[in-house]
């Protein structure tokens, strides 16, 4: 048996990153994170970095933004993982550079971990260019270097989406009524973050997910919103009072509303009016599904984690 | 008299940047906008885009990433203003090499229009790195460049901020109970979108803005989160409960949210608990104040603004 390839995280404490610098160590991977000289000391990260430490997960200071730091830590490593959040998207440049120069990985996974961004058609701005275009040059500055790729389409977080049904403000689930954007119909996917982290590490190794997108998609996890609404609704013994949004109007809502919140809107379009995240058939040719390439891992269901708010 | 500076204005249909176009068309500057190709069709945009034509505003097709398209569109103006969103913040280096080489600008506004993020001590992440430390980088690269500039502090927008007294998901101010982050002492600055943008058209061709701060604070808008709701308890005659959420409360809560909520709510954490907005003295080396330079504008103060959800 092959020996666990080495992995480098790179923005490893941040939301999804920790999730899969954890899965990495438990799955036997020797881990490393890049962390910041000042993240070292930032009081907001001590308990993350602490439970890293006791995790046995090391330690290389460096940042995106400097060249030299970049290679040397890239070169102790086989696997390159990037969550980097949205300010550092287009940065990842800097990251293909340096993988370039260092020669030795044999994976790089992009900060994606969300929707397939060379499928989204029909995305209106400001999502069009602030998150799905931002994406795909990345994707294209991998592929023209030759670098070996896997992109995570990993869709909609539970602990963003689940926790209170998308309702504005709301902390929990709603009861009376719900505010569903378009007819409902369109199917999202929605994941945990720690099956998300899962499934990500068990391709690191995989010539199956080589240069391919790898779908999170397990079957318990894929909802119209009528019918997430409808599970809800079963779990509490209620009937919801359901407002439906027009197209119409949530364009205006995007035209109108101030950033960010303009930007997420754009995203719910795509994702709940034009359904991106099922609209197309995977084929082998670009991609892999990822709970039937491994249906070892029990994921954790819509359906179970919805019992957190009953 | 010297003739009105021709303004580029790159980001021009964004949130802020279409009411900076109108201000400058109204000011009687030639105002052109860079516009891609692909918005030129985009539906959404087809009401401003007409709006703008209605206004004699000249349109440039071109893209910050197409460094040609960028030099040809600089090279026709005199300055230029970016209110690129939050994507392509880190992209504006593009636009400093365009400039460099157009040789012909005598004023560059980068995309700043929020804090100053040269000032924004104790802030944590991840507002650190997906935010201020973005905008510090852009700062630096222009002054290495030599390139003249003026940075517009413009604070809270009103349209983000005031419909709701900041609470998630509300669409209307309190009547019952407000959340209030923090002790609500700290004092931040709310600015009406068209009044920014009438003080930014202001500053182009004002020598005593020249490589300054420009900051927007007329004595009307400043306001500590209690004082608000006070202002807003007198207008509807009703006292509000006030629920405090504690620091500790928030840094937790920025460790659990997913993105973009926790780089939203670590940007409340330096406005509202460390009070980054006015806790230093304006000094003449490095910055001005709008309302002291152009007491002629009649502002909307936020005491008028408030009047409207009454």
């Amino acid at each position: 048996m092959a020996s666990k390839s080495k992995i480098l995280s790179i923005g490893g404490t941040g939301y999804i990153g920790k999730f899969i610098v954890e899965a990495s160590v438990k799955a036997g991977h020797p881990t490393f994170v890049l962390v910041r000289e000042s993240t070292l000391s930032a009081p907001s990260k001590s308990q993350l970095l602490d439970h890293f430490k006791n995790l046995g997960v090391n330690f290389v200071v460096g940042d995106v933004l400097n060249h030299e730091s970049l290679v040397n830590a890239i070169k102790q490593v086989d696997v390159v993982i990037s969550t980097v959040g949205h300010a550092l998207l287009a940065d990842q440049v800097k990251i293909i550079a340096a993988i370039k120069e260092a020669g030795n990985v044999k994976r790089f996974f992009p900060s994606e971990f969300g929707n397939d961004v060379d499928r989204a058609h029909g995305a209106v701005e400001p999502a069009k260019s602030a998150y799905y275009d931002v994406k795909a040059r990345i994707r294209r500055a991998v592929e023209a270097e030759g670098i070996p790729y896997t992109y995570v389409e990993s869709y909609c977080f539970d602990g963003y989406f689940l926790p209170n049904l998308l309702q504005p403000g709301a902390a929990a689930p709603p009861r009376d009524k719900v505010v569903i954007l378009g007819d409902g119909n369109p199917r999202a996917v929605y994941n945990k973050e720690d099956d998300i982290a899962t499934y990500t590490i068990k391709a690191v190794d995989d010539p199956r997910t080589l240069n391919k997108n790898l779908y999170i998609q397990p079957p318990g996890n894929i909802y119209s919103f009528n019918d997430l609404v409808s599970l809800w609704e079963r779990k509490i013994g209620k009937t919801l009072e359901r407002e439906y949004v027009s197209e119409e109007q949530l364009l205006k809502n995007i035209q109108e509303a101030a950033p960010p919140q303009n930007v997420i809107l754009s995203i719910y379009h795509s994702v709940f009016m034009n359904g991106v995240q099922t609209n197309f058939k995977i084929e082998p040719s670009f991609g892999v599904e990822a709970s039937q390439l491994y249906p070892d891992v029990k994921y954790t269901t819509v359906d179970e984690y919805l019992n957190q708010s009953v």
